[in-house]
């Protein structure tokens, strides 16, 4: 089977009704919803400042391996983060504000109001080994 | 239905058997066979140096909802960045080599030969506004 299936283990609450540009989400505080029976999952989760939000862009329908993108260029899907995509996972990272219980206040994500919620995972910055370097220190 | 299905879209292939820490991982190139039916949604990938691998941890077998992490900390799931998780979907930041046709070579993934592969995005790096400004200079 060519496929997989993974469970919902919250919702975004955030009253965005309509997807727009990922700049009109910069500022936004979402809260997001961990359902009573993963909440246990959160544990310690407030100790870290980013986290990674998988998401399933829910609204998205169809797609085409070749696209438009939002600034005008022809690209392939995959060399895009639209959310008309195959497999329509939406991965952001976010500040993480706050955790009261099974709720998280997290800024900066580019999801609507209901999204489905995939997988929460600390963020890790992957990027070179030089610009690690720079950056680093400054996370202390 | 709180659940979600979606595609495979590839397969990685690197040989390893056995999954193991990330820092076996950082330094292997992996090849990405993306099926010939998703082939063309790789149109100008090659432009972008850094590009996200969702995959499907497809050996992991069952979670738990707090854990011990690799480094011997208890944390709960979404706490840690585990494969055994209820939504058992990996995220790495990759860097592109290569591609040749509808297959990829990066660099850095931690997936062992044969994983599911589910999405491909260009990376975005999100960290904070500070950080941005010193990283943005480095990258054009």
């Amino acid at each position: 089977m060519n496929q997989v299936t993974f469970p919902v283990i919250g919702r975004v609450e955030n009253g965005i009704r309509e997807p727009g540009p990922l700049e009109e989400f910069s500022g936004i505080t979402s809260v997001i919803e961990v359902f009573a029976e993963y909440a246990e999952g959160l544990y310690r989760i407030e100790e870290h400042e980013y986290v990674d939000i998988l998401f399933h862009f829910h609204r998205a329908r169809g797609y085409d391996l070749v696209t438009r993108t939002y600034n005008g260029e022809i690209k392939g899907v995959f060399a895009s983060r639209s959310p008309r995509r195959p497999a329509g996972i939406g991965v952001t990272t976010v500040r993480l504000e706050k955790r009261e219980g099974n709720r998280l206040w997290v800024k900066g994500l580019d999801a609507i109001d209901g999204t489905p919620v995939l997988d929460i995972k600390p963020a890790v910055n992957y990027f070179s080994e030089e610009e690690r370097r720079i950056i680093q220190p400054k996370r202390r």
